[in-house]
């Protein structure tokens, strides 16, 4: 992946005039993307280069590709995983999807006093075993501590750095009509899990956050269909309509939703009927799309399902001229609706 | 620096026993090393490499210095800087102390709902304007929202990217005894600044934080005496009698402190005197500490004093054989003591 890759110009100019920061800036959506946009990019320079999961820096003539994430889930703890495999975790998938091998991880702790230290020592455990599955090491990092009352026990930023994979050239610009959206597997799971774990909502069902690292089938797909990949994303927050919504808008074209070949759990299905939450607005964090370009989309499915982990994945939708900039979710029934980028957060602190 | 110089092994194992986190724990000061030595490096692998301010990866067979820093000061603003500024200097000095050139940055913001929005846009610009002055480029990055009474408005992390400077040959272990210890500047103006700025004492001084970048000052005596330089460390949180406590115990040697040369500002002195905290304690953001060969000394304290902010350099010290592992301070009238690493909190978070 390359931040020097030429792209259409933005439609509209953002400007970041909100009164406060709202939960929904965090959200991933497009509160998010208005802060992005209107404040840090103009002024960190940015302006004009996509807003990709990573970047890539030259370092004594060498690319390194590098990309940073704050965690504040709550609670710390949930069905498959916690905040600390979320933070490896989350880190690595942003470098695989971004076409680099993970090399390396640093991590912050911002810590409450008072916080008991084997929840600790759980943590930093929890990721020392998933920086060990995902292959990538932990070299350095900080910790600061706040009064009690702040924090919520902890907060982690992670920032990894990777290599490029020189076989990958993936950008929102080489997206073409006709190429195919390839999902890796169900979606939901990860934000429903961390919802139910709250209790605040009486129901139970047998769900865990898919929290992994996408790694093995990135490269499974890297390695049997490699020429034909045009781009990758991990749809975390803000779900797949954000992720595909951000596609749309890069690439200036349009995508069409298979909506009923998007693999979704019957429990799954289920909160979000009840909870009046779209799926495709859900967070997932183990997870990613690809666009492959049709000669190479068989292929290219068949060497993510070839993983373990990576059966449930399907073709769920397709790459169209019109309506430009917009996504377009198809029902088995004929019927067809636009899918809008998140708006809000029905979910919060839910990575 | 590498990270793979050999180093006299630790004197004891320390383990992370502790019940609860503690505001100490983020204090920089024997808490913190516990953590990370008890913790942190056993789990993430890390043992026995020294603990710097930064590690050095080789990604796709290049060397690449990285260092990360979270920042929780309160208040958010201060006399001659502001979280935003801290969070970029901090950064950039790390990777300028450990003999590498920035080259880029992420920072990740974890922000209070409730913020204002001008507040937000004030510390953006602050750190675009630090990076820029700094020679540093801020490429990525990441936000998270917390519900309004978390997170005191913001917490910020920044990750920084460096290529090593091949002359700089930095490590505790290539430190010999007569080697000479020099100080940038005066010490204790961050720490005072800020206490100042809480109002929690009745004190007015006419200060401000030292926040900056000490890359011109480092890159002048790297230019005039990278050969004799042996180690540097910035003298953040704990002060320089923990950057010197930490050099003691990576070298296995003695440090003589000559107490009467270390620049203080009056200002500084009163209030460290009227609440009784010792200077050496107290933490900077713009100073470091550089050990050099007794042949270069001379050299390396005139680079330093030939570059603007750094008039007020001096020598300080000098590393003997004895007693090892331990600071001594020498007071002008034929006294000594033991200067102790900083032991609990007194001037909680800082940066």
């Amino acid at each position: 992946m390359s931040i020097a890759e030429p792209l259409p110009p933005p439609v509209e100019t953002v400007r970041f005039r909100d009164a406060q920061i709202e939960m929904a800036h965090g959200a991933g959506g497009k509160a998010s993307r208005r802060l992005v946009e209107g404040l840090f990019a103009p002024l960190f320079g940015s302006l004009g280069t996509p807003l990709t999961d990573a970047a890539t820096v030259a370092v004594a003539g060498t690319d390194v590709v590098i990309t940073t994430d704050a965690f504040v889930v709550r609670p710390l703890q949930f069905r498959g995983g916690s905040i600390g495999t979320l933070a490896v975790h989350g880190t690595v998938n942003d470098l695989v999807v971004s076409g680099a091998s993970p090399c390396a991880l640093v991590a912050t702790f911002v810590l409450e006093a008072g916080l008991p230290g084997d929840v600790l020592e759980r943590e930093a455990r929890a990721m020392a075993d998933a920086a060990r599955r995902s292959g990538i090491s932990i070299v350095g990092g900080d910790t600061k501590v706040v009064e009690h009352g702040k924090a919520d026990g902890m907060y982690i930023t992670t920032t990894g750095l990777g290599a490029p994979d020189r076989r990958v050239r993936c950008a929102a610009a080489s997206v073409r009509p006709g190429d195919q959206v390839i999902l890796s597997g169900p979606i939901g799971d990860h934000g429903i899990t961390v919802l139910l774990a709250r209790g605040d909502v009486d129901l139970d069902a047998e769900l865990q956050s898919d929290t992994r690292s996408v790694g093995p089938l990135v490269a499974s797909l890297v390695e049997e269909a490699a020429h034909g990949l045009r781009w990758m994303r991990d749809p975390t927050r803000g779900g797949v309509a954000t992720a595909l919504n951000e596609l749309a808008r890069d690439s200036g074209l349009g995508v069409a939703l298979f909506e009923e070949r998007v693999p979704v759990r019957d429990a799954v299905r289920g909160a979000c009927e009840l909870l009046g939450l779209d799926v495709l607005h859900i967070a997932n964090e183990g997870q990613f799309l690809a666009v492959v370009a049709p000669a190479d989309a068989e292929r290219a499915l068949d060497a993510i399902r070839a993983v373990p982990g990576g059966e449930g994945a399907a073709v769920i939708g397709e790459i169209r001229d019109t309506p430009a900039r917009t996504v377009i979710g198809f029902s088995p029934f004929g019927g067809s609706r636009v899918i809008e980028m998140l708006v809000g957060d029905p979910l919060p602190r839910i990575c």
